[in-house]
């Protein structure tokens, strides 16, 4: 269904409206990062409008490990708190900056990124995306942890290391039971 | 240029930073709100990106006015303070919510929108867009205020009221001398 | 559904046709002019494929009042009598022109424009968008006869006037009961 | 350069308007038709804006022979008389009508598509595009009368005829030496 | 439905991969030449990823006879033999080549192009377009052997030939009956 | 420049040519396999068109390493040889298959893939993308031999191993000197 569509009849206001960004997303894992999506999913009104929002909150040395959003770029205005933050080119440069509380900062679509919080106080920010479901793959995750596992021989010529370490990582990795 | 061939060169990390938003906009206009852009002419890395960020500030009182934003959507966060915020559909349907610090609201593409602070607090808010130069029409400036005039005969049809009344607004809206 | 999909089966040719544009649309409103469109909602073939025409018909002295187009550029060409026409920028300058029967004006996408007829015989033109079904916003209305309301506090300061002037207005541009 | 620039700087207002559609275009060929464009060529504001103009005149039997628009979709509006008109799918099925003053027509993008004009008074249309420059191809002068021309055992295999069948219709087809 | 949707649940492998272009197509047409399409009504996975592939097949002497695809640039890399490839622009100018095994040639969108195989042994090549369903108009099919036909003074005027070279041409072109 | 305008003047066929994907690609490092772009580097006349070919080469035991293309989706067709390939979804999934000559498999965008020649011959494959200058992002490349590098408590973090593992990390994929 398209916007289009949705004009004639009376909307209804709360597809466009969203409360979940209020408050700092809880950090329960060991990178020290949450992002919590203003996105589609959680604002149906955004279908078709091409942009959303999110919100990243970072205890002190905490850090939202490389990832990329396949779908989007990233703009990102510190709310609080100071980070360093970072993208890297395809042509294997590192563009990075210390940012601060009001500062402005883009990630280009697609490129590998991160936030580490290297101060001793929380951090937070808000991210824009120009797609209303930009998607994240966070890399090491995404080669360590996946459903089925990414095969061993793969990830010891992509890294060269041995199984062991392979597996070491893995089970740092691996979500928490609970 | 094209971003494709902007990544081959070691690329300076200032053109994707900005550090204008970090303070509240001056307000000294009759309406008490101040719109301060994070686009592509002060972060030259946003080109052809297709995303921007703006801050907007309100006084007590202070209303964006109505108003477009030709070339993107919107998507707001609530920063600070409370606001009445609303489009009208192409339907003619009045789509509002009052939003308060932390809140989302989105205005789609095209459509006429303002946000108006009744409390008795400052408010703030962090606006994402789909364009790297999003452009805004405030609808009483472009019809009373533009150079050339909008001609007379087209101002007293389209609001049915007489030149007296035309020329009242003209003068009400025009910007001040310095 | 999409066009790709539709090239399969036989395909009933009234899906690309519309004879609704060949009679000056019947003006009965206080503006003076009249709009009818040929977008998907009357061919259901231009799904997807990004374009449409509308005639619009003018009364002597009729005006198109100053509206925008939220999805598209609009092209037109004067089928009969003269017009004085004009769009807003963003920088708020007026790009305005008469035309007369055979020419071509454009007015760039999601802008505020408007056409009006200035002689003492009936005018037409034949307009091209690059959308489906662009939509309409007319500001006047949009402003004054939404539903629910655009809150009194919010014309007052946008148009520097008072609630009776508002209601005035409001009044005067309200749809006619039948 | 893109609209978004040229915004900012006063605005010629000849660049968004074009009076050569005014008149018949002066058919002197075999077909009996011309096509007179208004596009980025003839009205540079309608750059990046995607969406042009051309007016097609025919005179009575005239035909605006098979072609396609690489790059849009078309739709006609007929200013006077009368036009059979009509379109091939990707699955081989024609999808034709007659049409009369004030008739809309689709013919959806990059589909090969013709006009012919049965009657015995003169015709004509105005077409909308979603391209500032749509390109023309005639498929029989794209092929028969290209330069350097495309090789004759390609033509000879494509319409099963001999050579000197495909030396009758070069020459016939033949842009006159004047 | 958009591949956004689909990233959440287990995805069956099968939706992304094809075997039907492993061996070459069955050529048993008079042009001597088949096309085999690896596009999004083989491979679901590929809907709205706007990409796909295709394989070419060509006896000694065939021909891929000039044809469009209405939605796609084709890039072409030749897996085995010799061809004369060529595509006419919109100014009516041919650009042609030979290529052989492991070359690379670009048909770009929308214009009307061939390949011949010259030599004496088979050719093939793998095309990549921009359009999960690029679709194709083979003009002399398309003109000759639509359902309903084309209307035989199109024909006439088209090519400049009588009604019985018409009637030739289409005999030649059926389809055959089994 | 956009190919509108480089369609008037005759053009130069070698813009739309290339030899250099006839030869398998030269691999001289670790991981045992190397592509070689027909993008819009090597092609110009590819400018604007959105489509561009590769070819990889893969070593009996080769891997072309975890990777994402930033503005493309990626369709192979395997030359030779047989590969286990796979994607990740943003839901974690891994998607998964083992293909041989003549297979066609699709990476969609901006998705981390790779490509594993478990066989004891050599492999390659021609790729499809729907851009004309995909880019590339080998992901352990990006993360272990920027310039500037990545700083080490992005690292450690990230994969929660220790300097010392991340120290041997970076040395074992650091560019050999020549």
């Amino acid at each position: 269904m398209d916007f289009h569509a949705r004009t004639k009849p009376m909307l209804p206001k709360l597809i466009f409206f969203f409360s979940g960004l209020a408050n700092p997303g809880v950090i329960n894992n060991s990178v020290g990062s949450v992002a919590t999506g203003a996105n589609v999913e959680k604002i149906p009104g955004l279908n078709t409008l091409g942009v959303s929002l999110a919100r990243i909150d970072y205890a002190p040395g905490g850090l939202n490990p490389p990832h990329t959003h396949p779908r989007a770029t990233e703009i990102i205005f510190v709310l609080d708190g100071e980070l360093d933050v970072g993208f890297i080119t395809t042509s294997n440069k590192l563009v990075s900056k210390s940012v601060k509380k009001g500062d402005v900062f883009v990630f280009p679509r697609g490129l590998v990124h991160f936030q580490k919080n290297n101060g001793d106080k929380s951090a937070s920010v808000i991210a824009g995306f120009n797609s209303q479901l930009p998607g994240t793959q966070s890399i090491a995750a995404t080669l360590f942890t996946s459903t089925p596992a990414v095969p061993d021989n793969v990830l010891t010529k992509t890294f060269q290391i041995g199984t062991k370490e392979v597996d070491k990582i893995k089970n740092k990795l691996a979500p928490k039971k609970t």
